[in-house]
């Protein structure tokens, strides 16, 4: 027998599936008892490619690949919502499996995706779209059986904390650091999706979905950049050893799933502080087990194509119903402190009634701490992970 | 219906189960669709102990709850090879699955009660083994489906990490280290086990068997422990931006399978360099995926609790046979260069062919390079873990 799969997109990550299966044929084979094979591959422009086996089907229509009676599985390996989502509709409805790479087409057609799959009795793999090769889902996925997990906090884009990464340690601005990571082929001409936080969002979006069975509510959204961050504010932050991270966090509190993807100042004693470069990486924190941490590649051909093989080999596993809402013990917990750096006398005069002004470590610039989260409509707050107590005892230092 | 368990030890870990049970009873009866129930609890002096619940049976005796005829499944909570071994086997005959967080035993003893497992068609857990909360064994079968793993390093030992955390946070000695981690209840009056590296070494051959389906030879181990490690090191090499760590490396090299523990210096550039304090963390090299890792807390009460939990829940599950030696292709990719210390005129003057000295560094204190591993039966040299780039750039510092 033959499990027979069809590919959306020869682009970087199509590339990597195509030659993961064809160099690892001996292994998948021993595992799935089947021989994998990709008989039809879609792409845009039919005269940028050519079919990498005679036997592989390159075409650009849909269509063709919808009417093949064979296919068992397609693997979405193309970006943007649309065609990808009809495409993996009609999939389903012929009874393929699907596994997807596109994490902005999952952030916004995960329910529906799902259900269908539900019905027509196939699975949908999305390890891909979060964080590349490292195997959040599946951890997550074992780790909500025993716990609930409260909070998670994720390096989840490559190209912001690449641009961070190299403001810091070449003292390059914004702009040149960004131009470096163009150049580089980290970053696309447009950068937008990258450096204002919408594909942090999405994973995060995804995370959501799968953890508390739902996505925030866009009231509970905040999504800030990190275009505005000037070098020297890098520069004296990383002198109080504070490191400036473009972080997605997700949290459960007040019964509301809240997101935010913003850049925070990470203390060393965080494991956040030495993600550095094109890593990624996500901090979990559980009721029962504490706080467990994962780091590794967030994109790439070969890390993201490990992913979607993951999932092939996982496709007749069934998904678990997670049963957050079953026991509200959560929101007890989150009455943890958190710190924040004040800059300036305004953001002083608008704190709210239970923030402590802890320590001045330089001119117009304050530690301060309250339970729970602290927002003020204004860009003079920057939230500190993890422990800030070396701040507090801090001599000022300017 | 409901799972009945029999608890052996009731201790730490045996107590965090029992609690998690009767705390989490409605997400587990949601997970299993059965009451989970802890039936009996075997303690070594029954004068020490009380029952948790009336309808519990605590005993000294393991024959009395070898004869109860409603057990499902056992978890072993003890330590020590004997006779917790002897009373797995029973319990497997008996039909029971097996669940233990007992490294030393299954270290020794994981073959044979693998065996007996599959004759009686029941399971092994051993997630608590390795890593307390971590889940490293299922992170490990997850990524074992599409990756050969070509190396793993990790901080193992919660205890000899809090103490070189110490020393060099605190520029403590070894002893003053040893005595401040037993007055906090991390290390045992006797922390043989700890610091020589004998629990890591336990873990790591777990790790081996689980990745390449065996353990290595014993010509193939090294363990070398901590407590040789004077302060006045630990301050010069941090000065130099290293840190000491005490890591388990298991690799697969020339057809081998090979595992030292031993303390190594870490850059900063090192996904272990800033595992600190009793934490654990593991830093695994695939084949497609490329490097992962993973960090959280190596012990406790909860952490081990939720690893157990996890196999409770996993127990149907059939274990994959993974077929690590059907393709070779690791021998090939082992061939990249290492970075060493090596102290002293003598130490350089042992160094084998190929080994090539790049710098030195400070008085008798050079970095050296190799192809492969670099072995002198001594204790003048010291392995760099992470890019060794900057220490070959700087300038002599004595």
């Amino acid at each position: 027998m033959t499990i027979n799969i069809a590919l959306l997109g020869y682009g970087t990550v199509g590339k990597g599936v195509y030659r993961t299966i064809q160099q690892h044929q001996g292994r998948l084979q021993k595992l799935l008892s089947e021989e994998v094979k990709v008989v039809a591959i879609l792409v845009r422009d039919i005269k940028k490619h050519t079919a990498p086996d005679q036997s592989v089907m390159l075409t650009n229509q849909y269509e063709k690949i919808q009417q093949l009676e064979n296919i068992d599985v397609v693997i979405d390996a193309i970006v943007g919502i649309e065609p990808a989502a009809t495409y993996l509709q009609s999939a389903i409805e012929k009874g393929r499996h699907v596994i997807t790479a596109n994490k902005e087409m999952f952030a916004e057609k995960s329910n529906i995706l799902r259900e269908l799959a539900k019905k027509y009795h196939v699975s949908v793999g999305y390890e891909a779209t979060v964080a590349g090769g490292i195997p959040i889902i599946q951890t997550l996925k074992k780790l909500l059986n025993a716990n609930k997990v409260t909070k998670v906090e994720g390096i989840l884009n490559g190209t912001s904390n690449f641009i961070l990464t190299k403001m810091r340690e070449e003292q390059l601005s914004f702009d040149n650091a960004l131009a470096l990571a163009q150049k580089l082929g980290y970053a696309e001409a447009d950068p937008t999706n990258d450096v204002e936080g919408f594909d942090a969002y999405y994973k995060a979006a995804i995370l959501s979905e799968l953890i508390y069975g739902e996505k925030p509510k866009s009231e509970q959204i905040e999504r800030n950049g990190i275009a505005s961050i000037a070098k020297s504010d890098i520069t004296f932050f990383n002198e109080l050893g504070l490191r400036y991270k473009h972080v997605a966090t997700i949290e459960y509190a007040h019964s509301q799933v809240k997101c935010a993807v913003r850049p925070v100042l990470v203390e060393s004693n965080h494991p956040l502080y030495q993600v550095e470069g094109v890593q990624n990486a996500i901090h979990i924190e559980a009721d029962i087990v504490g706080s467990i941490s994962l780091q590794g590649p967030g994109a790439g051909m070969y890390p993201t194509a490990s992913a979607i093989i993951e999932d092939l080999i996982h496709l007749s596993e069934k998904d678990q119903e997670y049963t957050f809402n079953e026991e509200s013990t959560l929101d007890q917990q989150r009455s943890a402190k958190t710190s924040w750096i004040a800059y300036g006398r305004s953001a002083l005069q608008q704190l709210p009634e239970g923030a402590e002004i802890m320590k001045m470590i330089a001119n117009d610039t304050w530690v301060v701490e309250i339970e729970g989260d602290l927002r003020i409509e204004d860009a003079s707050l920057i939230q500190i992970l993890g422990d800030a107590t070396r701040l507090k005892e801090m001599k000022k230092i300017h």
